[in-house]
């Protein structure tokens, strides 16, 4: 199944779709509403591509010849015609996703997969008048998709068993890591779990325990290093003799206990986040923030890189 | 600074404290209260050391200069004898701990600094009553400390800052990174961390949302490639164009939802963690356990040897 996949909407996050599906052998055709968003996007594509190709992180094609599949589209009409599947990347407002899906689904083959990259809407907020509505579903990425593998399938209530099921063999196909929510709930799961993590991180801040570059390092020295390459289950499942159980019979009420003394959610108070924000300029300036950013994606890189080496040599 | 450490208690965590010391240039001594334990540390550090010389985890040296820094001693009054660091790894029995750290005051040196690896019993419970109470901290590893840099320094209430000091400097000659808690509270800050992950995880999986497989790949594919090189609070500080305050006004809101969604505590009951166990027994039987815990291991390794280049070769 390598079918003409549409991008619509040019930004970071469609940019490093076109990436994952053209690597994977798909024709991908991008379109944005926005006058030369896609030469824009294609442009940056063309910067990145070397890079990957380096890597190894393109499924061992060259960057020249991912660049051969990207297409770019003057309309959405266009940008749809005889796809398999339509990945939405639009701002972050209902009104506009849902004027777009409607026209997707007039203007997309009835056998098309709509799926949208929203991180917090679900899609029954911009599908639920649609003729084709079971054939939407929310296909939520980690940013940037083309190194982190992980997608959110979140259907609404409406989805169909089947859009589901050929989204979940799409994402796979093309090497990322799909999971299916049984139903819509607010932030997903992804953002559920860093919510509650961060909730803590603030909360751990807020209440003078330690500073914000200590939360990072306990993370990012500590429990980020296991759980690059195995969940939180897996990681209790392994710490205790005997397996999860045994874990949960002795560190259950511990965390329990912890749960109940963090049971008052707090908002972060702009107070806080004054504060946060301070620690943080005082590591990285605001000027240095797009260097940084250049610095994550060349990490993240050399991380995914590395696993694959390590699922390869030591087993996944 | 390379003078004596003591290692009370040769189980895992002693073992793995003695080869963060040795390979730092220290000489290491080891005591187990129970006969014939730190023979068996020994011989199985022995075992550790090649495949660590060879992931070049040693800081340089070879197995065999590591072991020659290793000693055993009778009883605890040898094993303290001239140290600079008493490393305490016993059972995790309040009571234990008090008798222990009592004698460990009466005999160690005045200057050494007396830390216990504890994960959750605060040094002001078992060193109220000393004559150098103000030496006594906890020194929270992570599983196993000579593969995870992390460690929490946390004071009791009379612990001096002078202690304090020595301690954060003596880890990170070694090469671990420590952290500093102001004051004592519930789980430190690591476990509260991975508590309020865990929490949302067991309510992901009890409400249905999704299975234990989905919720551990949310992490080893999603978050955690992240939070291995970088903690949450950078995270966001990168995830948004003007830094962490804007991420927070943009998804501060939502988060707040949650976590009110959330505020209701919930221990783990006995058949969620049934259910939890019975999923992750399908994935991996109760008798490969210890097979995956030397996978975890050798994981462990490898990210923090690749961590350890791309830190060189991108920065960190």
């Amino acid at each position: 199944m390598t079918g003409k996949v549409a991008i619509i909407g040019a930004g970071l996050i469609g940019r490093a779709w076109s990436i994952v599906f053209a690597r994977a052998g798909h024709t991908v055709c991008l379109y944005d509403s926005e006058r030369g968003a896609v030469a824009d996007a294609l442009e940056s594509i063309e910067r990145t591509l070397p890079d990957l190709e380096q890597s190894n992180l393109l499924r061992g094609h060259t960057g020249a010849e991912v660049r051969t599949r990207m297409l770019s589209a003057d309309n959405l009409d266009e940008a749809v015609t005889d796809v398999v599947h339509v990945q939405e990347n639009v701002s972050e407002r209902v009104e506009i996703k849902r004027a777009l899906f409607a026209e997707l689904d007039r203007l997309a083959p009835l056998e098309a997969v709509l799926a949208s990259s929203t991180s917090a809407i679900p899609a029954s907020e911009f599908t639920k008048t649609l003729a084709g509505r079971e054939r939407c579903v929310v296909a939520h990425p980690v940013n940037p998709p083309h190194l982190v593998p992980l997608v959110e399938l979140v259907p609404a209530p409406w989805t169909s068993e089947r859009t589901i099921a050929r989204s979940r063999k799409l994402m796979a196909a093309v090497g990322q890591s799909p999971i299916t929510l049984k139903r819509e709930v607010p932030g997903f799961v992804l953002n559920r779990l860093q919510g509650a993590l961060l909730s803590e991180a603030f909360r751990l801040v807020e209440d003078e325990i330690c500073d914000t570059a200590d939360v990072d390092a306990a993370v990012a020295q500590g429990l980020g290093l296991r759980w690059s390459f195995m969940g939180p289950f897996e990681t209790i499942d392994l710490n205790a003799p005997a397996g999860l159980a045994d874990y949960c019979e002795r560190f259950g009420p511990m965390y329990y206990e912890m749960a109940k003394s963090r049971a008052a959610p707090r908002p972060w108070s702009p107070d806080l986040v004054r504060r946060i924000e301070s620690q943080r300029r005082e590591r990285l300036t605001a000027e240095a923030l797009p260097d940084r950013q250049e610095w994550r994606d060349r990490r993240l890189a050399a991380t995914v890189a590395a696993k694959r080496r390590a699922d390869y040599e030591i087993g996944p």
